[in-house]
């Protein structure tokens, strides 16, 4: 008889959250299910065409090299590209401030490697990426979260967390996954200053930055830090204390795995020394195509037809609940990004919301897994990016149905 | 002024090996270098042709669900792809059995994550794959290395190391990596039959078992196993005691980063919830394209040419060897794989030999970081695989050349 695999695991157990939400989520992939529940770009505009070409392109002029190993650091060519773009959002920095990884996802994992050990405190928002918890929690993070509203994390309850001793704060300033929430330019300025004054660096992760559907563009904490620390303008390195982490899967196609770290030079080596022993390298060949479908500027113009899209669905899913939700329910409004926030009455909890909707078919995440000290059950994830206008207006007709009778029910 | 960052990093230290070394290999990048020092694939037989038409097949018929993010698991047809070529091997398996990762370094790395506690002891071969001690160095891994000869590990000799209690035996024993050798058939299921003994289960790296150059196949560890508990023909899962690794690197192209483990259905669970945390997903895309060139039979009839363009590479480089060689130096020669590995005198530093060989342009990897407790600082590793035959007779002859004077000073 053989030794059972499950004595054999180490220790560093994968806490996973709730398994009964797992199961429910499940549900959410039958194909008659309307579905707010994923953090799902519009497949429909994914840039099919430029794709083409660029494998085209890439295996007629560069097959072998393509194809071949290469660098744990990423291609120097896309590195380029990012660092140019980089640039025009007013941060100096050089190839060697950037490192490519496999998803943003994998730069969370590097970086609680590279940072945590066992009981270690990171301070985040509440709520928080989903994955990030997920990536940590292997190391044995702990958390502090601080309190977020309209305006992102609330940083004048920052310094109490600070005082603990955390090993970084992350932070998601636009459109935060989960809540919507944008950090406002004071409360970025705050946070430096605390960040500065307390000696803990910050992780910033910004996947949606550049998908604002209105009001103007706010500079990013790296480029404010660059700033506060007169980094700028010498034409060298970046070497402050943000960690940036942004991704081509929001702005081309996640199904690429591309996403890159920006960082000072002595951690981005320590990184990719990480990156050597996890998986060598990101796929050669997909740097390749990132690089020939961006370097001619069409990012930007895609990035216009995304904001379009996107803006019109979260329109279309605020008009519908304006009139069709009960009004004990609220919401915040993003002015990005793929996500909207629901809050329920007090006391209510949306996985039992969920399990109606289910059956109503239509699904969203309930909120209180984005919460790293739990509580906060009333709360519920809607994406708005990857129906179309119509199957929102269908959605939240049969979620505003289930709000309606759950809440008559509770009342 | 900032805290430096490097009082920030966690205690789970990067061992990194001998930077002396590292700085050498540095070298032997430059252009003007005949290099016997990487392990690449030759870049001139990668099948482009077959990508380009994979990728407009994928792209007309899939664009948006390939370009989506997918399950941690991998792509359905992908892992039914690969069990069907497993079964054809004499293992079945079912999807359930696989798991697609980002090349074989990421199944190194997370088996070190699922099992490795600090201080846990690990069988390896002596000397063994690098990737393997840097994935699992920092998951805090000691080593109990097992003596190699001409058929791999010398299983007489498993014994002792097991009753010190080991986490699991790690073995390639197809034309191991650095040592070429093949475990015989006798010593497998001697292996197996001690690994069951002492309830430890053993990892089979096998990424080159398909290119094999003389003689007959051998059943793989996997295979065998199989076999041993009597798990095969009952059209199940597979649910031994091995866990077994292959690669899409070597049979189509590195550049993909797409391999697959093999294990029993809770393994795998345990490994998807590890790769959800650590980036989601391998590429989409490239698991469609891998699918779409594989499917119709096409790596079968590629392997077929990578083995006649190596068997020449392995013939030239053998030769030569025999020439001109000083007869001090010996060597084993391998059945298959990208590897040679050569044996100095006594007391001879390989990395002395390649201090002088980089001077007179060509490069090879000394040996003695192949061993986790070091020592046999006497070895070489030898790539055959990525040179030209020409490449290799100017080559070999170089090294010849130093190997020739610096024996005639040391005797």
């Amino acid at each position: 008889m053989q030794t059972p695999w499950e004595y054999r695991y180490a220790h560093r157990s994968q806490k996973s959250g709730s398994s009964v939400i797992r199961e429910l989520l499940k549900l959410t992939e039958q194909p008659d299910i309307i579905s707010f529940a994923g953090g799902l770009p519009a497949p429909e505009i994914f840039p099919v065409n430029e794709f083409r070409d660029a494998c085209n392109y890439v295996l007629d002029h560069f097959g072998p090299q393509a194809l071949q190993y290469s660098t744990s650091e990423g291609y120097i060519p896309l590195r380029e590209m990012i660092a140019r773009h980089t640039a025009r959002y007013s941060v100096e920095v050089t190839t060697d401030n950037i490192l490519i990884t496999s998803g943003s996802q994998q730069a969370l994992d590097f970086i609680g490697r590279l940072f945590i050990n066992r009981g270690d405190y990171i301070v985040t928002e509440s709520p928080t990426y989903l994955g990030a918890l997920q990536a940590w929690n292997s190391y044995g993070a702990q958390y502090i979260p601080v309190r977020t509203d309209e305006d992102g994390m609330i940083v004048d309850e920052l310094e109490e967390a600070l005082r603990i001793g955390p090993k970084f704060i992350y932070i998601l300033p636009n459109f935060q996954n989960p809540s919507g929430s944008t950090l406002s330019l004071e409360r970025r300025k705050k946070l430096i200053d605390m960040a500065d004054k307390y000696g803990v660096p910050i992780i910033e992760d910004d996947p949606y930055g550049q998908l604002r559907y209105e009001g103007e563009h706010i500079p990013s904490v790296v480029a404010l830090d660059s700033e506060y620390r007169g980094c700028n303008g010498n034409g060298t390195h970046y070497t402050g204390n943000v960690i940036y982490l942004s991704t081509f899967s929001k702005l081309l196609a996640p199904g690429l795995r591309l996403a890159w770290v920006i960082a000072p030079p002595e951690v981005i080596r320590k990184l990719v020394m990480i990156k050597q022993a996890a998986d060598l390298h990101s796929s050669s060949f997909n740097q390749y195509i990132a690089y020939e479908v961006g370097k001619g500027g069409f990012i930007d113009e895609h990035v216009k037809v995304i904001r379009a899209v996107y803006k019109e669905r979260r329109d279309v899913m605020l008009e519908m609940m304006d009139e069709l939700f009960p009004r004990e329910v609220t919401w915040r409004k993003p002015k990005g990004g793929m996500f909207l926030w629901g809050i329920l009455p007090e006391g209510m909890d949306a996985a039992e919301i969920l399990k109606h909707a289910v059956e109503r078919k239509v699904a969203f995440v309930p909120g209180g897994a984005f919460h790293p000290r739990g509580g906060n059950d009333n709360t519920m994830r809607i994406n708005f990016s990857y129906s179309s206008p119509e199957t929102i207006r269908e959605g939240v007709t049969r979620l505003a149905t289930t709000l309606k009778e759950l809440i008559r029910e509770a009342v």
